[in-house]
């Protein structure tokens, strides 16, 4: 079945809200294997929601709309609705009670354009508003099916929820069940030479590819009978996947985070960490802690951003300063091994580097920044050249830096410090 | 002028990600004079997209598609814009030799892929991207005009507005300029209450206001025929604005940052700051340094976790940890004179709270923040409750600590420390 989401609202074509429902119902649809071919916005204006809402209805099996559904002459979707299937709009009583009801509870006076909102097109499903003056409603003709919503996400989702899925129950055939991988290490074009072939032969699973911020996203969907079967055949291509991308670039499954993940190694080996930070500021910290677990694994952060924080907070020698520069392999060791020693934890994480706009010289260009990782006793540093502004740079040095945490760790777990 | 836009993607078809693009090109273009009749999303399918276009080009005279200009086979705007204008694909060599730069700075290899990113329409303008590697154009043709601009905000974003809308200007008849101003501490409904009349009223300057995370933008556009005239019609309903909300709320205007607007303070005045943070570990730091110029004035942070840490660095005393807890207006007192005490700075700054999920008690629930700032000498501390998820507690902490310093350090800089 192919479903279309039609947003109708002026606010939305003036960009003064954003379209929250068109996502919100495209993902609950996707979910129940309904596919969304067009998401459209159309403002408040009579001729060209006519328009948009002919256009829909021709070419999808359902649409639905939301918004248009208010008090005021500007509110057409229902108008339109009975037009285009030739119906006329008849009163429905237990809405307008409800109606009613509604405004007595909220201590206003019920205005003549309220009772409106209890008109529909005859033969409708009505769904009803708990939050809301305007009821919802289904029309059913000719293998077609328009559903109305109002715009107010507070009212749409209940009445989505509780009445639309429900009914669209009965239209659906088999399961579909999604599992997501996540990728880090690798880039979206580096994703594709490696498994582009089984993106474009598989189709069940299908497998779709999107990059989101320092991460590639894959999600392998099955269309079965059953849940258990999808996994089962879900299996496979995950496994070829995995061998394909290489196994420890893909870090986590669903809604896993990489600060998740590590924060998961770090409790669940009973391991501590600090970290000191110079030109990420803070946000490596700010994002490890995130996960709200992780008080019994990190300790301490340090935002060490200037040389004399770097030399009294974590014992980074002065000569180490003067020789090699705050911005230097050897200063980001000293930090990591500095921040460890000082709070006591088996970990310490360094960040030191030139987020720009300026300092950079020809030598040590903006975007390079050092990272160090200490683990009980072994120190390594690596060295990024990052590209972007002042925020991307910072923002790619952090990313960059919890997942080689999580790899390192992942090392040091299976081998030791060898 | 009528414009549409196209945002291609499967992604948001399957309501993965929302489309923030179309909220943000809509109210670009609405600042600008022009109308958007129909915002479309299509996915990455060739038919669909290719009716999707010759649709929307066929009603509109400007199309501005985001996304499908990535390196995989399914990224396929060029090459349907390509066809709807019948032109070649050619390559652009500057194009090419800014993507290899781009791989060379990555340290990644370039794949054969990325090289169909330096191919455009013949004739194209060629909008560079400086976040990615997917630069966008501009087709101009049978009066008809079709802008393509890569799917990631963080890259569309900058092209809009320094190639897109400044291209645009030449279409427009008069003038527009506008004027941002940026409000915190009070929210969007208290805005509406105390300026509502004057949004309504005001035709030329027109007043949109718009919520953002953390606070209220108002935006003044004046049509006149010169830029002069234009700020001579902003400024007295500027005035009516500022006494009506209270000039102190009015924290900046134009792309101003609440972090900008505190560096700029403690610069230009010669303070010196340091951070002390538990529940937003390390986020507050974070931000402060998103200025590039900051490190005159922020010489350190602790984020300190653990209760030892808050002993160890910042000298809290165990008694106030056992008698009052962490989560104190005591601790914050102690956190943020220790910080400043510890590294020297005039200023010294604290967070400690619950962001949850876990952690609350009927007497301390999540969202509980105190804050502590030490100027000089002389401590004060606040009370927060704030809601939202783990993530939004704690955004929120950080916004009203950086408001926070803002508001005490202009009131000590008029009074001292009186």
């Amino acid at each position: 079945m192919k479903a279309e989401i039609l947003s109708v609202g002026t606010e939305l074509l003036l960009g003064d809200i954003l379209n929250t429902n068109a996502q919100y119902i495209s993902r609950e649809l996707a979910n129940f294997g309904i596919n969304v071919y067009y998401q459209t916005v159309v403002g408040d204006n009579p001729e060209r929601l006519k328009n948009a809402y002919n256009f829909a209805l021709n070419r999808a099996d359902i649409v639905i709309t939301t918004g248009g559904l208010g008090p005021t002459k500007d509110d057409l979707t229902k108008e339109i609705a009975a037009e285009y299937f030739n119906k006329k709009l008849v009163l429905d009583n237990k809405s307008l009670q409800e109606i009613i009801t509604f405004f007595k509870k909220i201590n206003r006076e019920i205005s003549e354009n309220n009772k409106k909102q209890a008109y529909f097109p005859e033969g409708s499903i009505i769904i009803e508003n708990n939050n809301g003056t305007a009821p919802g409603c289904i029309i059913e003709e000719n293998n077609k099916i328009a559903i109305l919503l109002p715009g107010p996400p507070k009212e749409m989702i209940p009445m989505l929820n509780e009445t639309v899925i429900p009914y669209l129950k009965k239209f659906h055939e088999g399961t579909l069940v999604s599992k997501v991988l996540r990728i880090t290490g690798i880039g979206e074009s580096s994703v594709d030479n490696l498994i582009g072939h089984i993106i474009d032969n598989q189709t069940n699973p299908t497998v779709a590819p999107y990059a989101k911020d320092n991460e590639v996203i894959l999600r392998l969907t099955a269309k079965t009978n059953n849940e258990e079967e999808a996994y089962r055949i879900i299996e496979p291509v995950e496994r070829q996947i995995r061998n394909k991308l290489g196994d420890i670039n893909v870090y986590g499954v669903e809604n896993q985070t990489i600060e998740g993940v590590v924060a998961k190694l770090l409790i669940e080996n009973k391991l501590t960490i600090s970290t000191a930070e110079s030109c990420t500021g803070g946000l490596l910290a700010g994002q490890l802690i995130n996960y709200p677990g992780i008080s019994s694994a990190f300790l301490e952060g340090a935002v060490t951003y200037s040389n004399k924080a770097k030399i009294n907070r974590l014992k980074v020698k002065e000569d180490t300063l003067i020789k090699f520069g705050a911005v230097s392999s050897e200063c980001a060791a000293e930090m990591a091994e500095g921040i460890a020693k000082e709070s006591g934890t088996n970990i310490g994480v360094s960040t030191t580097g030139i987020a720009g706009p300026d300092g950079g010289t020809d030598e040590k260009p903006v975007g390079l920044v050092y990272v160090g990782i200490y683990i009980n006793g072994i120190v390594k540093t690596k060295k990024l050249n990052l590209v972007g502004n002042r925020q991307k740079i910072r923002d790619r040095a952090v990313a960059y830096t919890l997942d080689w945490i999580r790899r390192e760790l992942i090392k040091y777990l299976k081998e030791g410090n060898n």
